[in-house]
């Protein structure tokens, strides 16, 4: 991929100077000579013989930030003990913060939010524990709960190293869609004492979202937890994924003149993603799915070891088709890459059928480059932003989450997922829609909004919202 | 107690009514026959039949609340649905939120906050784990845990109906130290599991503030907590109070002329609270405290069920005396009273030596009224609000908390809470004090900033800080 070149942004250098042995002016000839442009200093701290100074430094190379460090601590006297860009800068302290609603100005407000008029209101969810949605932060806050087993490309990081990306959608949830969404990040990795722990701690919650736990885990966690709750659980890893997966791929097939219903999909990686976006193309109407992995096409009569192939195997490829993605290619309208760089060859592409759909969704790198592909597909799609059509599961999870707390649905229903899928769908207009534009971009305003109003008239419609509905 | 006559306050009524039945004007007379006046009225819903409006009405009278829903719901076709008092209305959706601290404005802010910028943070903590307390919520994060088993005065109302205080904690957590606190209410009572829960969700946290949580299993789950955990936990209402207390006795024993460690202590009520008061006397240098309970005065050599009573015991009386409350009282120099209503009679005080210092916190009634303690002793202080000297945990957690996550404290020490206490107290100038004033007031602006102080301070004595320390 063609990088654009880093525009300047600032680093702030934390540096021990030994008074005796070093100068500032030195110091600051070498940053200079390392290629950056000092804009601040502050002291950090001071001791008998040494300093510690904070130095700003604006540079215009990436590179310059490894050149700066190195030629410090070629200085006597000087230690660089931190170097921070702009990146860590924004993550100091963290993203998120817990403000209250309201300031408390008098004993008379102070007697209302706390003792001993709180009271009353204890009393009144004790006896009518619904109520918590009404008078409880239950009302519009979801956790966020991962493990931190399979933390964006980077793996099992642990759960602390997990807070930043939980922290980064808690940021998004309110941003986009206005729900307090709040990070828990579970220091276990049993499949019991995960759906434990998020048991325990639902009451104050209106609902979960479980993120970056990784496979077979998830499907039990999820599971479980969907039927021992009250409150909706989703992972987003599957279903917003798949959620998004099927409004490109409903915006794709319009343009390529395709019905869903018709299309040979051959799906790549038979994942946690891979898997939801099956179902959901499944409830769609999609019948001729072929699911490939590492082995070749999944079918029935073989014996898998996992429990979630084998039910793949039963479930798709209604023909029978066996051997590599190489050969299950010929023929299909569209492919689907939930699995790993360099998948699908240009001469894969070449087999399929007229006007092909490619959504190559690796991240970060995709099952074939777009530059491979370009004139051999009709519409491409990937996971990135710096190519058209990004799928991208932000364009789902602050809506969905939106409307089922909106409507105080018990769960997520297929229903809601695809009225979600084509409410995305629906925000590109038929005179907008391209082969360049079937999705729209995660800052359009109008994507939350639309998820929202679909989720709630399909929770309604399965019976889930617990909410009376207004006009009755 | 003398309540003053409630000032004028608003309370919205919902009613659904029948159209063919009754007229707004029929409903209006209604609730002005019941001494309401109508402030403002909304249609919230409007069926075939029926209409729900929202009808704002200013009352006067406590007791307009119940007349109007009594005379509303005598009409025909007219129900009340709801009736929400100011109290309600500032609890409607909860009292806290969970905001970003920047707006994502550009793609750029995105891929910075969220993929895939975010994962150089990530990889950043998983190599050096302590780098979370920087570049997390960690650094200004604490939850507020409850198993909603002793809630205020109501006892075991369970987890929802705990959410309340919760959140009134976490705004003042906010609103007097800056310190993001997130309320955990916990869908179990049982020991094993509250403690295995916590350190489960520990990762996101600097520290955990337990709150209300039933005497004996509140020990064990705090030491437990405290041993196992590498962050501070601290049972608020032990040692909060505890610290208050102590603040509380240093200004007293003060203006009384006395010393701490030669008063003779009798405490009433030897449970969570009454056993950590105990505590923090004996770390102050207390040496002559007599515990009473509902039998009597704690000795040495008697077999007690708790453990707790057990240790008291063998720790106090060192004149092994023994009778009811009205014996040991006699030469008293301090009543410390976290017991039950009326504990205290104006005889007893009268047996106390001179000056005597009465603090009768039982909530809300407490051990004696002020009213009739007037005149008997030099200085009496309870919990309440409505009287001179109120003793308030809110005057400690706020600062406590700000303290321990600003140095990074591992745990809480005795030095730290004595040091606490110490500030709290000298709060109150010289020049200040006196009978009526010897606690600041919850409002008092420097209270949380001399607590953290302290706490800090004390925190590196104690060598529990684990941040390095400005000017090394």
């Amino acid at each position: 991929m063609a990088m654009p070149k880093s525009a300047s942004s600032n680093i702030v250098v934390r540096v021990e100077m030994d008074r005796e042995k070093v100068s500032f002016g030195t110091i600051a000839t070498a940053i200079d000579e390392a290629g950056g442009d000092i804009v601040a200093v502050d002291v950090s701290g001071t001791g008998k013989n040494a300093d510690i100074r904070d130095i700003t430094v604006n540079i215009t190379e990436t590179n310059s930030k490894d050149l700066v460090t190195r030629i410090l601590n070629k200085l006597p006297g000087v230690q660089v003990l931190q170097i921070s860009d702009q990146t860590f800068l924004m993550h100091l302290g963290g993203k998120i913060e817990v403000t209250p609603k309201m300031t408390i100005k008098t004993r008379d407000d102070l007697s209302r939010v706390y003792t001993p008029g709180v009271a009353n209101v204890c009393m009144a969810i004790h006896e009518d524990p619904a109520s918590a949605h009404t008078l409880t932060i239950k009302r519009n806050t979801i956790a966020v709960v991962s493990d931190g087993t399979a933390v964006l490309g980077l793996g099992d990081i642990g759960p602390m190293a997990a807070m930043p990306v939980m922290e980064g959608k808690a940021m998004l949830f309110k941003q986009l869609a206005g729900v307090d969404a709040f990070p828990i990040c579970l220091d276990t990795q049993d499949t019991e004492e995960i759906i434990a722990t998020i048991k325990r701690i639902a009451p104050a919650f209106g609902g979960i979202n479980l993120e970056d736990i990784s496979s077979p885990r998830c499907f039990e966690i999820e599971q479980r937890l969907i039927d021992e709750l009250d409150i909706p659980v989703f992972h987003d890893d599957q279903h917003g994924t798949a959620v998004v997966l099927l409004a490109g791929l409903y915006n794709a097939v319009k343009l390529a003149g395709k019905r869903l219903e018709d299309c040979k999909i051959v799906l790549c990686g038979i994942g946690a993603a891979g898997i939801a976006c099956t179902k959901i193309l499944l409830s769609a109407g999609a019948t001729r799915i072929v699911g490939v992995d590492r082995d070749g096409a999944l079918v029935r009569g073989q014996a898998y070891a996992h429990e979630a192939w084998q039910w793949y195997a039963e479930h798709t490829n209604p023909q029978m088709e066996t051997g590599a993605l190489s050969d299950v290619i010929a023929g299909a309208d569209i492919f689907i890459g939930v699995s790993g760089p360099g998948v699908l060859k240009p001469s894969d592409i070449r087999k399929m059928a007229k006007d092909p759909i490619v959504f190559a969704m690796a991240n970060p790198t995709p099952e074939i480059a777009p530059e491979e592909a370009e004139g051999l597909v009709r519409v491409m799609a990937t996971g990135r932003s710096d190519y058209p059509n990004q799928i991208n599961n932000v364009l789902c999870f602050p809506g969905l989450f939106r409307g089922v707390l909106d409507c105080r649905a018990s769960r997520v229903t297929e229903e809601m997922k695809l009225a979600a899928a084509k409410a995305i769908a629906s925000v590109v207009s038929e005179a907008e829609l391209n082969e360049y534009y079937i999705i729209p971009s995660v800052f359009n305003p109008n994507v939350a909004d639309r998820v929202k109003e679909a989720v709630i008239q399909a929770a309604y419609a399965s019976g889930v919202a617990r909410r009376r509905e207004r006009g009755m």
